[in-house]
């Protein structure tokens, strides 16, 4: 039926039926790639204010710079994650128009350009974290988020055994409209907040901890079993997937 | 009632009934929740129309019939999930007046009681299902999000290993503002939905397989490293879990 | 009759019956226990009221009825863990005289004599269980330290996600000497009850769940990595365990 | 200061400037803490002779400087764990006044002041490792222990593949009140030493090994499976969680 | 650009300069799914002699048999793999017309139509196993690889304990195209015969074992590490998978 | 016979009936066994007093009974592990001839047809196990010694966690030429032997236990940590491995 | 030689010099090897255009150094996987009479001396890596499969969560002989692949990725519970193994 | 000594200085050493010419020297593992008496003082590598069972992907009366090992290979589950503990 259809469209090409625009527009919307869906893929990033993101880890700082430079020049925001402060301080050097916009995180280790700052969330994302060794992918979270355009409020250090401190804070998360908790040892504190909110809660296991915590997969284990019904799960670590994730959400 | 044994309170320090020291005495000792907060809580399926939910796995026909008896009475939709036939025939016996609200779902061996069905979520949810050896997960996801108020589009059986038969039911979830995606084996469906829509994509990992799919592990490790950023992922099986979080980002 | 055999030999030494070479001889094959060392292990359980345990699974009923033959024989409590209603039976049947004194607990499968009810412990051990299927390895552990002479406190159905019925129900358990905490799935509770008092507090995993749950692993990890310094673990669903090591506590 | 706002609040009421629906609202939204509750915890350390505690894993010396720095101008014992030498060197620097004060441990990388003697716990704590590697753990369990103010009794290399030492150390710790027991590989000893004494005994596994040690994870096992039903086991390493433990349970 | 040459060749249509025909193919040739790509897919199995497969376990009777009942209908030869010995007997009730094509293999639990006997590959598939408990999975591989087209020489028993054994075989395997090795337990023997031949070897983890084995593991993981350089790797018991692979390699 | 081959050979070209270059080619064909040294292996249970063993589990009652038939008419002692009373009851009714010489041991499930008891080893095999749940395995490494020429002298029931009485029993295996021993849980047992004795020890970690016992691994990990350098290790309950290892030391 | 040594006795058989008993006694004691079956092993990579590989990780320089002027001077093609830079510019100043045949590649770290470009595969071997970071082990794979003599047609870069810019270089391995894919993470390329194509596909994991990849277990479980059953697959990062494999299976 | 304290209390006894009552006080609390037994243990070493072990990972070369300074002292064989060229350096230097006889094995990292050269093993040892990468762990197995007085033979490079190098040498462990077989990547080695000889076979899984061998666990794994029952195993790259138990058993 599908070739049917194409055959009937040539047929009014061929005929003068129907002209060539119109036949490509319709093209566009019946296969796959080739006519024009991967250019929404293309263009995904800039209809969507998401920025560029380079992974940093693993790749060299002539690798990191080479990739930068290609993105930067298309004028979006541009994120990298987990590099060091020799490669912010590269960047800065190689792109001095553009020096005061680069922010380096040392905590994550991520540098951001943020130009774009169009607010697309509808509301507030709450980050929350268990100790203060999860601020760094707390941290990673709420840039992301920001960068993505979203308000967020982030709370640190309150940690499940000393359950008073969440409560104390409960105004900063309780009316979020998505709330990111990340918590590396026994990563507790997603059920406990997800007990407290009914907004979606993306809880982040942190590598935080040592002996049995097995480098984040006692937290995993423990968010993936969680007793509170709206927790999904990112993987160890993975602030910037949360604070992604996060921000669809908050343009729901 | 809390509230009002508070006003009472505060009614008598006005009156000079209880001195200064013996209020804040009792306040001191009041309940948490006594203090509003738990309200929330206890209304809170009341206000969103969230099912009550027993969890069947584990419990005797006895303890699930009890239970059922209670939460039904209050009027709100009741899901029973991990039960058998025999438990769904006993129910229905037991409550002749609901008979005909009482659905049994012999894949997922769930039980539902649909009587509320106001439509809470803003647009359509869609479950995926990669074989159909997952159905029983994605049913269990379904019938979750049906009963707390979304229209739910289900599309089974388009593993990545037929890609075309994916792309061909695109249009099933292109537009959905929240999708699950429901895979054993080696779980690399949602890492392809993921990279389709812009939608939040809810993974959830299914024990189908045998051997190295190590009752589900492969499928959630899977996941969890997808390289598609809007992927949250939820416990092995967990159809419910998914089908709740949906409802709630739906909501948003 | 050790000690005698000693006084015996030491005696032939003081009259000459035996020579010192020789007495060294025999005192060197002399066992161990002869010593007088292991027999404060001899009558451990007599003096300390400690019950008789019978482990019963993977026992047959032949196996556990001939041994609890010989342990009530001996006058003291006496507890049969993870069995059936089936030995219950039997035992009852087999011992008419002490009928009324054999109880069974259907939920963890125990059966205990309990006959010296002498209170040994100094103050209160709470039990504390997440959720109700976590209620037999509570139930285990709440009859352990019964019979070992303790008054115990039960709070079932407290789980993390609804931390207000925790804070509800803390009277309960604030005062007590020694804290048992039994979760199963995140395994999050003894980290909250852990931030609240200043007990000792034994956590318990369970193996409820599914999925990540690993048959009590994720929840056995979690409290491994418990934030809150006060925590010791046991394996999972050790409630005798549990109840035998806060016993021991209670009595310091 | 709490109290005394809600003091202040009631009086309010009872003049009649504050009415009781304003009052209810104000009391609503009081955070936790405020009503008491949370004083236990504020002041706990300070009434409970509790040392501060910095864990100095992946902490930058000058986070530890800060943090130390406010810490131990509360007049109370400090503890430094897993940092080292220059960082003791650099807080005796920065606090010439209590460098008399500042004690460093270089197997386990701990820093303590030590200024609060004041002996608190009802008898000895026996402190067993199995091996000279086990030392650093065994020596942060006795440090904090000491600093909660007890006193300890350590015995060091005593493993269970040369029994007899054991048997010849006996009298350190028959007749201490809790017994830490430290092991790595096998983690044997606190089922020798279980099977010895009456007390509790706290098991600490440690990452000393190789192999199918798997940093630890073999002692952690052994001991969680232990076949004496008084042992109670703490993370793998975890020196400082088995002298805090055990100093609770010496001061009941 | 692909819109440019859709674009122009639109507009060759249009003046007439490529006839719809000659536009289809190439337009086939371009996109996915809808310009025929797909059908390819379709007829895969018709064009291949690949046989329609049914994955039995965890499917009811009534459902592997409306699937064979489709499927049998194509004329094609049809594998149900993993079902047993009464769904076979009634397969062959229900289609007595081909009752006599239906043979049934208890070792591996498989169902064969095996109609159309072309032989498609260019020389023989030897399957060796390691022990008689290996056989169902070697049965499977057979099976699958003779459905496709293939001779299969098939040697059993001849593990790496009794090395001779293999050696005075060898004639068997030494002048294949493929070999197929399936070995449970340490799973050694792909790595003595991959040493031997220059074929591909496809090596089968079974199952086989106890304890130390984890079902499977110790044998796959084995075979992953296998110094010989041509041994791949399927999962655990995957003898279909490996008849499979061996088939494909075979029409090379 | 292989040997009359080549020697038919060697004479055929001797007498010029074959010239050398065809002599060559065919030596090279002919099996490796041919040459001699296989027949070490042919005939290696029969010179050295091993019995055939049948492993039982997963083979059919039809199966067994077909290779005990064939096995048990070479005269020679038969073992069968890993099997049922039914299994032991069929061998006797279908060998009436041998029947008073076919044992059943429940504990482990063996059968074994004891007809040559000529003694091989060289000393006493001890075999020790830590708990009577271990007994199944200690049962099968012992028949298995037996069966293999040894005298054993086994002691049941001395756990780690009662060392005195191990201490008490030591006689029993201080002088023996090699000891087995059998623990599950903790696995400690063999450490703590092997510090005893200056006789190699076979640690055989059994099943036995629960939750973080995992099936044996706790035990295993703990044995292959062992502090004592005597122990070496074979499969979780495998009694038969132990017994058969244990048999050659003892021959040596 | 062998054979040599083979001819010579048998003529001194034939010639009477040596009897036929004393030649069967030679024969007997000759090497496995001496009877031509190792010679094939022995001259398998001068007939086979293998090249000779070192495996440098682990090796020391001088130890590389030595083995590889020992390979290269039989003139062969010669690989070393898995080394430096500094290795590699040490090999070339030590063998200046090949320095320009030295190439090195610092991606994957391997050295390759191609001297012998005789093309033996009878058709393409497509590389796809998933991502950039897969892009050394898709290069150990390539280079291996062109010392072995095969075209390589390599497309990186096409991960799952882009289908899309799979779709687009579908061109480039939907005619390969054999198609080898690499991917971390999720390691789910190799499915969607595997659906596309009739050719095996061996599928590398690679251990690209973090926290739950668990250092490519993720990706390799993945790849063995592919969906696909033409997928087989290798050790983590073992591009070596799949070149080698994928080049013995394109000259079938 | 201790027999003299006990002679010295009985002579008392014999003389009436000391009453039979005050004698058993006494004779309970002496330590368990000085009634004989554990003089066994003391003198161990020196009657079996077993040599003194420092292990050396872990330790400071401080800590090293000082040890060793100790045990060389006694005149017996010393042994140092897993330290250091360095450390080798410094105990020369530090020991300029026993210079010469000291010797450092760089590969295993081992330093040795082989003084007592007696022959105490019945015949010899056989210590078999599958790789070179394994010959350090084979290397420390080797000079362990030296320093213990037996010949020991080795032979290297034997992997079973190349079988007929194993035959070739099959000589050398053919007739040794323990075999010591060193593995790593898939462990196979000492499964095929096994099957040749009648000797004990003591299997070393090393830590040699990469992704999954994890390790050194794949190999662990494999020997664990060897099809050969000769096989016992020890753990990961403890080549001494493999010598070790192999010198006890061939003193046998």
């Amino acid at each position: 039926m599908d070739q049917d259809q194409i055959r009937s469209l040539l047929e009014q090409v061929r005929s003068g039926a129907v002209d060539v625009n119109a036949a490509i527009d319709r093209l566009r919307h019946l296969p796959f790639e080739d006519l024009g869906f991967a250019k929404v893929d293309h263009h995904r990033a800039l209809r969507h204010g998401i920025p560029e993101v380079i992974f940093g880890k693993g790749k060299s700082p002539d690798q990191i710079s080479a990739i930068f430079n290609a993105l930067q020049a298309r004028g979006q925001n541009v994120l990298v994650t987990r590099t060091t402060a020799e490669v912010a301080q590269r960047l800065s050097s190689e792109h001095p128009a553009i020096k005061d916009q680069i922010e380096y995180f040392p905590a994550s280790g991520a540098v951001r350009v943020w130009r774009d700052r169009t607010v697309r969330g509808k509301g507030k994302i709450a980050v929350i974290c268990a100790g203060t060794s999860d601020l760094p992918v707390a941290e990673e979270a709420q840039i992301t988020a920001e960068a993505m355009g979203n308000e967020v409020d982030a709370t640190h250090d309150v940690g499940v055994a000393g359950i008073h401190r969440l409560m104390q804070n409960r105004d900063r998360f309780m009316d979020a409209r998505v709330v990111i908790v990340c918590a590396g040892m026994e990563g507790a504190l997603p059920s406990v907040v997800g007990g407290l909110v009914m907004a979606p809660v993306i809880a982040v296991p942190t590598s935080v901890g040592y002996g049995a915590s097995f480098q984040g997969l006692a937290a995993l284990l423990g968010m993936l079993n969680s007793c509170a019904s709206n927790v999904t799960v990112v993987n160890i670590d993975n602030g910037f997937g949360a604070g992604y994730a996060a921000s669809l959400m908050n343009r729901l």
